[in-house]
């Protein structure tokens, strides 16, 4: 049977105020499109796995959130972190446990924030990815098509084709500087990593049994494959190394591929990211919430709770607004707001 | 004995959103002093006359509002006014109403929304005035002396001195242009009229008989000097003509004098007025509340609700905050905030 589990552990504050440890981006109508990206995320994966299978880790406090938006999951299947670790001892705990249910799972591993617009040609992908790792000891990454020398992602180097569209990796690589990041996009085997992964039950947990065995060994008090926790999760997984999946597993992985996948796909990083998906005015306003604009141009706007916003002669600026709080910014300076956002001005 | 009235009936929306036509101007703290301006203004006449002999005429929308904020107030004197039908009708009650209580009383009449910074000095100008009308049939109205050439207000021209301080009054002149508010600042005799009159009783309810007869009647019939009213406020007050105290009775009457004061005076109009009456930081930003501010200079900002609000990058700009409505512009364009306040955008 198909799993797909979700990671929705961030607590994001680039998008401050409308993101906030309290509830971050995931949890968030971000695109003013009606559903939360959290939302977006378990729709992309409709008819890829039934809803009894999905799977959701997060911080303890987001559980309620978790049910209140995705009341369809089951509650066992809400994995809640006592601690932040890192999304390799996320992953592993969700093996675990799903190996408990099902010993043939064959499982997606994804992001809770990532935006996905060509959700059709996505799931063909991960459906070509399924059929794949079903039957192999092999772990599937989707490798997003770059569009741009994007210097903020890892990337995914891809080889020969092993079947239909699976390509062997040859290595995952580091942020690039923008000279290699050119170099990487004009090679045209050079794919994004978007932390999406696929693989079967036996591989998610024999991998990390040999490349992360501090993590394993956690996961064999603490969901054992038969008998009784000898710990709690309080006390067990807030003691799993902190590292993420990537370096634990799957730069060491002797046996990753990849799909290609031209899905138009965002991370939704920030809001430079956000301008670009949302649809824009006829001065390359992009705007979420009812707001009145005059003379403005190349602005992203969003207001969730406000009753009236008036904005007038900005070019450029970011303004967020939620639950009393207010940001107005260039465009330019969004790498400050999470020092913002938290900082109290002398 | 003394009696101040405050007009408070305006229902300016040139503050947007701070100010609204449910709660205007002159029941804010805009200053971010703690007092909201009709404190203030009840404030200035603090030692001029017992709280007894204060009266606030205003719209029965805000009566409420009144109470709230001036609990020493007798609920007698706050007149309610059920049509807003400019000063002159407003005056006239106020005064119809005094005479009932006090046949010789001596009476100040101020707008509930200016700002004095020099009450010391006030004070005294106000004491000189009504020891000038305890005696006299006069009107005494303040001249603001001028610090530029204003082409927003009204002005006094003043000639000789009649006795101490206080001067004839040659004529009221309309807002000039900009040549005639220039020539008025040098020849050094024109006042701006900051609509504060000083007169007793009968020279009050005289003069609005002699040059405002149907306001004169119908006040007769709503507040008769013994007997009972003929008909309710209700039904009486609305039929009043809707005209100022300076066209119906300033311009025409015959001793009209002024005394020039040089007091810190501000009608606090607009964002421009509140700019230059608060305190600035290094970068000329002028600030009330919570805000924490990032590469901003010449900004004016008000916020009363907003939990934290920071802004960066903005020169020359407006940003006010209220009950959940937001203005951003720029201050060069502030005339048309009352327009975006009101208006549905399409």
């Amino acid at each position: 049977m198909n799993h797909v589990v979700i990671m929705a552990g961030g607590i994001g504050s680039r998008f401050w105020p409308l993101s906030t440890p309290e509830f971050p981006k995931q949890f968030i109508d971000i695109l003013g499109c009606g559903r939360t990206l959290i939302q977006l995320t378990v729709d992309r994966f409709k008819g890829i796995c039934p809803d009894e299978n999905f799977w959701v880790v997060t911080n303890e406090k987001y559980v309620d959130i978790v049910k209140d938006q995705i009341p369809t999951i089951p509650e066992s299947h809400i994995l809640a972190e006592p601690a932040a670790r890192n999304t390799a001892p996320c992953v592993a705990w969700a093996g675990w446990r799903i190996r408990q249910e099902d010993e043939c799972a064959n499982i997606v591993v994804t992001p809770a924030d990532a935006v996905i617009m060509n959700v059709e040609a996505f799931r063909a992908i991960i459906n070509e990815a399924l059929g794949y790792t079903a039957a192999a000891d092999a772990i599937v990454t989707l490798g997003i098509v770059p569009n741009r020398p994007e210097t903020g992602y890892g990337y995914v180097e891809s080889e020969a084709v092993l079947c239909g569209n699976v390509h062997k990796v040859a290595a995952f690589r580091e942020k690039p500087n923008l000279e290699t990041a050119k170099q990487y996009l004009s090679a045209g085997n050079y794919l994004w990593n978007a932390g999406i992964f696929v693989w079967n039950v036996g591989t998610l947990i024999n991998s990390i049994r040999q490349y992360a065995p501090q993590i394993a060994g956690v996961m064999d008090m603490m969901v054992p494959d038969g008998g009784v926790p000898s710990k709690s999760v309080e006390e067990l997984f807030p003691t799993c190394e902190k590292i993420s999946i990537d370096y634990a597993v799957m730069e060491k992985h002797p046996n990753v591929c990849t799909i290609p996948a031209d899905v138009q796909w965002s991370d939704l990083g920030n809001w430079q990211s956000l301008h670009e998906k949302l649809e824009k005015d006829s001065q390359n306003n992009g705007c979420v919430g009812r707001v009145d604009l005059y003379e403005c141009q190349n602005c992203v706007v969003h207001t969730e709770d406000a009753k009236k916003v008036v904005l007038q002669g900005l070019d450029g600026y970011i303004v967020s607004e939620k639950n009393g709080q207010i940001l107005v910014c260039k465009r330019s300076e969004e790498q400050r707001i999470k020092e913002w956002s938290s900082g109290e001005k002398a």
